[in-house]
């Protein structure tokens, strides 16, 4: 049977451009024992996939190769099976790429349970919700009561680092860019409140949200925020560095703050991604599940049609332009 | 008895001028029980004072007040006492300021034995030791075979920091703003290299200096030793921030370095000062006591003589006049 897959033929300067990508058609080979044969039905779009499409050796995973079909998680179903842990029907996750069909040996996935619409998976269950959740909770340490700011609040991350944080019992401020994210973030995650970073008196605003100054910093964007809040941080704050989506599309990142503060306050700024704690994933899921489960996590997909849709749609993660968390539905 | 003290009148601006304080005389009081008057032999002069003598409210440790003593940590002998736990010729450390006399009730005194030169308490046991064990181990927590860069590596603190390194088995590489510092750190205190931060390939010679990158950063000065070595940190590296003192005399602190490094290499960026420790300093003194009984833990100290001394003599904190550790002899 034939499929569509896109390969990675080009890495990316500053942008992410068409040409970078090449839309081929495969067939699917004949499985051997052990392997079974997955049609995906959601991909993930990321904005990490940047990262893995640059040629950075010292990065925390290995870039995609030249030629390789472009990495991405995904949500798909087994059609086909000689596989005896695998049946037809199952619904699985992982890094399955750019692609409509993908022949496995079960390596890297996990099943997933059949009440859980795909949609949730990704918003909740995945990356976004597992980066979440660590990055809060096992690096931040927040004590119930204190304050956390966030950064790229109505990102796919971001969201679920306000909702987990209001679960805790934390005040949660976020920063998004528009008025229509802050109202969403506002009005159906329950932040107690949400600025638009674009505003002319940010500084006043991430003031007078924060009057006890700011225990927790998030951080998903750069840019002013990341100034702004840095000089509002209490004595023995912590701030989580996860993102930096302001300097991924520029060859020229802007400076960070002074570090007199960091000892003025004592605070920890400490860096993470997900791929070093794979070992913690089940565990994880299990207290994402719990939240979910309990009507604490809410979300909005951003759905974009069909395989080719990702080359342009992806970019919608750095322009801001996606409402929730983006994906392909194939 | 009559002796002389020096008041705090001013809060600098800039730089420490001799405007900032007043020169007076006092008479030792009649003493009360339970109290002791103190001649003190040995007085201290660290970077951290400056912070002290500032109106920041929200620093570590409260200001001192207009018209106080100026503080400092000094070693002093007990030369009258109606306090049974405290005998004439004890001999003890702690915060005592910048005066000759003063009389205590002991609290926040800590008794010396006996057999440790003053000098050698001071460089090595008071509170630039203190710091650096703290540092480096605690926030730190080094393994064997790693490799430190350590900033303002001549001073008090820093040539601690280096010694303690080599001690626990790191590569150690320091930099400091002359050459015959840098011949100092590297002939007598042990360093595997050493290099002057004025030099106009610094960038090229911490490189070399590092062929397996930086695990560990001691950050006493900020500056340009800061942003080359936060370019050359490994995955996981810690970056201990001690010291910022190329900024203390600026009104225009520079910019730290964009964060982007932190999150790829998964760096954990960490602020502390001793004052959060003062409950670690009886356990701390017994290591850094047995470091330097076993001859790992060299010094050299700058003396300087006569209470008066300390008003310009503080300067050559930041001007890196000092050779070894600052002190005043009285």
């Amino acid at each position: 049977m034939q499929y569509k897959a896109i390969k990675l033929v080009k890495r990316p300067k500053l942008t992410i451009t068409p040409d970078l990508f090449e839309v081929v058609t495969l067939e699917t080979p004949e499985l051997v024992d052990g392997q079974f044969l997955l049609k995906q039905t959601h991909m993930s779009l990321d904005p990490a996939m940047k990262g893995w499409m640059t040629d950075d050796r010292n990065s925390y995973i290995p870039p995609v190769e030249l030629g390789e079909v472009m990495r991405s998680s995904g949500i798909a179903e087994v059609v086909e099976s000689k596989n005896s842990n695998f049946a037809v029907g199952d619904r699985v996750m992982g890094l399955i790429g750019w692609t409509e069909y993908a022949v496995s040996d079960g390596q890297g996935l996990q099943k997933l349970p059949p009440q859980i619409p795909a949609e949730a998976v990704l918003c909740v269950l995945a990356l976004p919700g597992l980066t979440a959740y660590k990055g809060l909770m096992d690096v931040g340490k927040p004590k119930a009561g204190e304050t956390l700011v966030v950064s790229g609040a109505a990102g796919s991350v971001g969201s679920m680092v306000g909702q987990i944080g209001k679960a805790e019992g934390l005040t949660v401020v976020g920063t998004a860019g528009t008025d229509e994210k802050c109202r969403w973030l506002e009005d159906e995650l329950g932040f107690d409140k949400a600025i638009n970073y674009k505003s002319d008196d940010l500084a006043k605003q991430i003031a007078a949200a924060t009057p006890d100054g700011v225990d927790l910093y998030f951080e998903n964007t750069g840019g002013p925020v990341q100034h702004i809040t840095f000089g509002r941080m209490n004595a023995h704050g912590r701030i989580i560095v996860c993102g930096m989506i302001a300097d991924y599309n520029t060859d020229k990142p802007s400076p960070g703050p002074n570090w007199l503060n960091i000892i003025r306050k004592r605070l920890t700024v400490q860096g993470f991604t997900m791929p070093d704690h794979w070992d913690e994933v089940p565990a994880i899921s299990q207290k994402l599940l719990a939240y979910f489960q309990a009507g604490k996590l809410k979300y909005r997909a951003h759905k974009l049609g069909g395989l080719e849709s990702a080359i342009e749609g992806i970019n919608l993660l750095f322009t801001g332009g996606n409402k929730g968390k983006l994906m392909v539905v194939l």
